[in-house]
């Protein structure tokens, strides 16, 4: 029989803590001190019916993995479930109304185009997860900004009329050189999560990399794949390396061809636009008195780093490799030392990656340490020993022009189809890929190649990429007297 | 017999589709899925009058050359058709008021004030096809950014009464190193389009060169030329080369004096500007169920770019030279070592140029690849060899001078000459070219040169030219927290 | 018996000057023509109670020390004392309104947010004070600034489960490699002043650095510290020899455990911002016919300088190494030559510094003075005869992590706690502190290094640190007329 | 007996055109045509009073000396002229509400306060004049900017207690290192125009330069020097030599100690601020038919320019040195071959300077060309054959330190001392050197130096003085829907 609205909401404190989550009742007074988010967040819900705010950070089968069967209580009769009171949030009421007005899918020619909407139409927690960066967010945002000290040298009067950019990764054909990347929590950005990437991957034919922490169970997105299609697995790799062991050869038993091992994230960054969205949020509940036992100031990305072994080291690599034959590929390496030691120690790839400019600030950009590292690999004649990829601040196919031109095998691209996904579903991410393949196509033509094995370092002009000058500081009181030069006024009405 | 509007009007679908244009009738049915603009457009216009949105975009010739004559119907009695009730336009509203403030053409004082009045008196889209560039518009940008590189290092004590900056171009004596270069679709901008252009280059004694994509044709630009008037000839190179030998020698038979092939577009460039001030414009006829005939949301420019071939190759130069005795000169070159091809096949010059920015955003600025152009050509005794233009970003005199000190046999001059006559027509342009020569005198009596032989490279510093640094990303809340410098304020007024 | 206000009252004027300072008449006729402050300032309080501007910038030893006991008239029946009535000053009434209103210290993520808040909440003349820099505070700026050319070479899979990120400094042990720089006037910030700094430094375990200029009296301070507690000593040097020997063996006496001796201040700096803070506050009361006698716009920088000596120089070190066994550091060294010169004097240390910015504009950064100093220091095997500290700029973990890496024992850290304090006292600073410690533990870990002596300078990418360029000024016309690509809008809200 | 008020109104044409000056009468029929500054503004006070508009920019001597005494008509009775009726002038009414409440002269601290104050108090065309520059006035501003590109080594522990900046100019024993330069129309912005400057030098020892320019006579602000004090001549230099002999020889037997050669000005500049200033003052006049008569559009500095002779060459320094023993210095040289010849013809000195930024855009700043010059000079052993000066963008004392560090011989200073005078007179022009002088006090105690022969190219790092770069441009969209981070805000009030 159910249990009734009424018997779980007497569990409402730290002594005896029962939470609804799918209209179950589960007992999480042992586990809620150990609960990588914090118990505020769980205290918050004590009683009650937490699955709106459950269900984008947690893949389906979290409480099977993660709570003993003793605690889970059975089904509850909603209907008895008292409902909560929705205050009526101004914010949201906004919010609705944005999206009521939201531009079109059609008015978007580029990938800032899908951020500018999804800044508009997303909840503003899930927008700081997705959108914010470490510490002051430099790093983030010189992602970006380095592909901009790369200019073309473009060659002419060649014959461009067919052009073909497809490639291969790690032996795979794709029909153009990008992945989708790993990215957490593909729920708070749309309800379907991680599989729309599974879907729009599969149509545009390139790999997706299937994320540890997706909203998503690791199960649901390789279902959603069809036919031949690849995916690789992201890792975060967990102190219990049992587990490890048998996520690898789940992954790899499922059809998994590259195991992508996260190198950069010993501990999982703070993120302080994220933090501060957090706190916001709960600005009228949590009291002064309250607040001490509340922690979960931390934000989404703290909240779910808690399975992350800090003392991963290069000595773990033969193990890895021991326990499964799926190419092994690090993701997060940043100077030309460490891929050196890639080569050495046999593994497959490497991906030059800051994690999105969301660990630590002020490490370089991907495409830059990409400079750092072909010339010496070319060098040692190591070039074809390791694959070569980069993530990070990949917007427009000239960055992806830039990096193959440096040597890169390929580029891995993330919160661009998040936006596309939030704002727009697989609709959005569908069409976020083929703006890519049409930019591709013509700026292929426009720099004079037909296929990606031309692209060689001579098209381009990169000395400015090392440089990280600031300028000298506003001269405020110059500035501010000096008296702009201004183009000609319109004439005065003239009164009646 | 002429036809009525009532007939006509039957004739407004896909199945059967007639438009009026200049009072006639056309059978467009067959056509329209080839139109380079799209069907949408047509079907827009379907059983109806389209004269307005043709005339600006297509030469008078367009329809005899393009459709078959039995689609021509003829005469449609014009009192028949149907006014189409015109809904008012607050934009449109908005924009005849400002013309009717506009500043006078006294007030403009150089080629940026022709630009910022343009940008307040055309029409949207107008606007929108002339100002935009490629992706994020930075190589746009950049071309005129890249003059602020260089600086000048002015003799002194040089005798600078009488001041001659007359040369020559191709063998044509000119008064001034500039030539107006070839732009597209001139009656966007005002009605009588590129002829306007005609008679002020013959005013001030420079050279026209003569758009493929001109709004007039060409013969009318001809036409419009006076006594022993130089013009070039642009050419966009067709995939049936019968065409494309039919202008070239039409042209030479009329006496063009230069062919510029343009080998920097196998593609013409996608513009975001432009795209998105069509769909704007469109908005609220397009909804969502036909959005998915309708494809013109590409943007004027997309629309004109069908007949360029995009296999042309080095290849096909002799073939151009067997077919002219025309000088040849390739527009659109972008790195020395295609400039010493371009020597080697023998072509008498070349115009170091990335299309006004309008094609790959990331090219350098012609000015740059000229300083990397001619110290090689000097190097290997070439510099005699060949004609070496620029074009793209030349604003300011300062701008022609620093380009001849480099070595440049002449910079070329397009949408500063657009806005001008945009704004002013005739006697827009007419100043424009007056301005750049008032600079041009007293610049060159500043930098202390009496004639253009007399540049050379020791009057400029341009050293930081290939230099493209972004800087560090801006720190944010450092940035934000700092109290600024305030000048003194003044004293409040005392009460009474 | 004690005074009357009435009687008091009557020395109001140039030729019989009284004030009353804590319940107590003094009478100041011949020391104010003295006053380091200016006459004006004790002018406008002339036979009134000034304790409320008296208390934050003078130590309680301040009228013991400096005016003769037969000007101590003795107590006052502060009951007659006539209440000023106070105006309601509506800049105060508004910052009231903003402390109701402040943001909770929860909210505040890292030292920038300290200023922010700080900014809002601190009268405009403390606030003026502390955050004041020399001339156009291009230098104050640039002492963060210069941390953003610094760039990270971090290292992958090393073992960072323990981060130990202790160290010592004079041999001393510490938890994290900053000290609390001497700062002044810390009551202007808030009512206890200095002593909360020492409270949060025990906390933290790191060292506090006693300034010369502090509100709280020298002996405050070493009392406020427990067990062995660590404390420095920050010493200008006076005239009066006699009276410097005698602070430097009190300090001794009382344990401190460092001398730093200011050598960049021979004179105190202007500071406009300050200067102009204080004008404006009593803009209503200093007529235009007064003006004359108060020359008090000089802000509290210049108030407090009279006792420093500026003919100090090498030739007085070994008299401070007779009079003290402290170790010696010159605090304000600005360029090798110095650093090798200090070398060869003996004392023990220097810190590179200008001094937060407040003395010369355009001095070097302390991090960039760093880069210049090691190599030398390393190239002569000097690197271990002495101990180079920087202060100024240092913000976040990563700020410190740098300094490290290039061969910096500890870095010196003070307006990031005078706002923390400002704002939020106590709790503030020691929330600054841990914050900087979880920075740290994070971006140890980041970087690949679990311990400080693992810091070094292959981890880093300095090489833009000596750049000082300014961009090409502004293009105005150019800029203002160019039409920005903007994001795709909202649709508009159809009207009823 | 005088002429009647109606009698000269009669001649108001082009045929016949009189005009009133001070109270006299004047035929200038034949003379408009030639007039510098157009014969339009004189046909705008044709038969009426022109005094207000005629007085500052001519000096008191121009009509003896330009116009055939035939053309005297005498007195006027100027009851008998017919008043003209005064239009309100809304943008006069809120300048003389500025004015009423301009900041006091206490609360300038440095120099751009008083160009900030000038700005708001000055007449539009009058600031117009002092405030422009060429074209686009990037050199205007880079000659400030450019001083930020210099940074200080300083040295510490050095005896600065007695601090002397006192050098000499040309023999000449001056306090401090600057000199008052040539700046032409002083009465537009102060009613006594230069000798204002005259009496502000002598209080605080420095050499003025007389301009040619002048509002006052030559021999009015040589009568306004005070005993010993010492004057130098600025040149422009006069097609009609004779005029020119009688200039320089009237001037040396009046005293005058240098003779200074403007070289950097054939032909004055375009400044297009000025000019557009001086076409919106007329607008309401000026109709469009009236039109093509005036042609003063051009704004106050090209009606001065008349007079100045752009075949002026190295051929001529001889003549000068014929009749002449006034020490000869060039104004206006810009790279170091012509400072070479100047050596070569042996004259005195040279001033490296752009004109203010008034004349060739892009030329160098004086600085620069300073660290260009300097080097070679003591390369070659010359650089004490000849003394070299700079001015330019001189605003602090750390500028005039900076170029002595280099090697110049002292620093011109312009504008700051306009804007001071047009803003407050004497007493502002006095304060504005007084604060230099504080500042130049306090700033060479900071660098270490007590004296000037002291200051060396030791002293700074000046590599960045030769970088002329811009960033590349904007990323419009990915700076746009970037979401910045922010401080903590504010709680939000409670509602009652």
């Amino acid at each position: 029989m159910a249990l009734t609205g009424e018997e779980v909401a007497k569990h409402n404190s730290k002594d005896s803590l029962w939470v609804i989550i799918h209209g179950k009742a589960y007992d999480v007074t042992e586990f809620a001190p150990e609960h990588p988010g914090g118990m505020g967040i769980i205290l918050k819900y004590a009683g009650k019916d937490a699955t709106e705010t459950y269900e984008p950070i947690h893949p389906p089968d979290t409480l099977d993995k993660y709570l003993d069967k003793s605690k889970h209580l059975g089904p509850v009769d909603m209907a008895t479930v008292a409902e909560v009171a929705q205050e009526i949030d101004p914010d949201e009421v906004a919010r609705q109304d944005r999206i009521a007005h939201m531009p079109s899918l059609e008015q978007c020619y580029n990938m800032m185009d899908f951020e500018s909407v999804a800044s508009r139409v997303m909840k503003k927690t899930a927008w700081a997860y997705y959108s914010s960066g470490a510490d002051d967010e430099i790093t983030m945002r010189e992602n970006h900004s380095a592909f901009h000290k790369i200019w073309f040298r473009p060659r002419i009067l060649v014959d461009v009329e067919k052009v073909d950019f497809s490639t291969t990764m790690l032996g795979t054909k794709v029909d153009i050189p990008f992945y989708v990347t790993a990215t957490a929590l593909g729920k708070l950005g749309h309800p379907e999560g991680e599989v729309i990437f599974t879907k729009a991957a599969k149509k545009h034919n390139v790999i997706q990399m299937i994320p540890t922490l997706a909203s998503c169970s690791f199960d649901q997105i390789v279902d959603a794949a069809e036919g031949d299609q690849v995916q690789w697995l992201q890792l975060y790799v967990n102190k219990d390396r049992a587990i490890t062991k048998k996520i690898i050869q789940h992954a790899e038993a499922r059809g998994c061809k590259g195991l992508f091992i996260t190198v950069d994230a010993p501990q999982l960054g703070r993120r302080e636009k994220d933090m501060r969205s957090k706190f916001t949020e709960q600005g009228s509940n949590v009291q002064s008195s309250s607040g001490a036992v509340t922690d979960n100031s931390q934000g989404a990305a703290r909240a779910i780093s808690s399975f992350i072994d800090p003392s991963l080291s290069w000595k773990d690599i033969p193990w890895f490799q021991s326990v499964t034959k799926m190419p092994i590929i690090l993701k997060g390496v940043q100077c030309v030392e460490d891929v050196l030691q890639a080569v050495e120690v046999g593994v497959q790839g490497v991906v030059l990656s800051n994690h999105g400019g969301r660990q630590l600030d002020f490490a370089r950009s991907g495409i830059e340490v990409l400079a750092e590292v072909m010339p010496i690999l070319r060098d040692r004649g190591l070039q074809d020993k390791i694959e070569i990829y980069i993530d990070g601040g990949v917007r427009r196919a000239t960055d992806i022009i830039k990096a193959m031109c440096m040597g890169a095998k390929g580029v891995g691209i993330g919160r661009p189809f998040l936006f596309a996904m939030s704002a727009y579903g697989l609709a959005g991410v569908d069409k976020a890929m083929q703006l890519l393949k049409d930019e591709m196509e013509m700026n292929m033509r426009l720099i004079g190649c037909s296929s990606i094995d031309q692209l060689n370092p001579s098209l381009i002009d990169s000395r400015a990429l090392n440089s990280h000058a600031t300028s000298v500081p506003w001269d405020t009181l110059s500035v501010s007297s000096y008296d702009p030069l201004v183009s000609p006024q319109n004439r005065v009405k003239s009164k009646l």
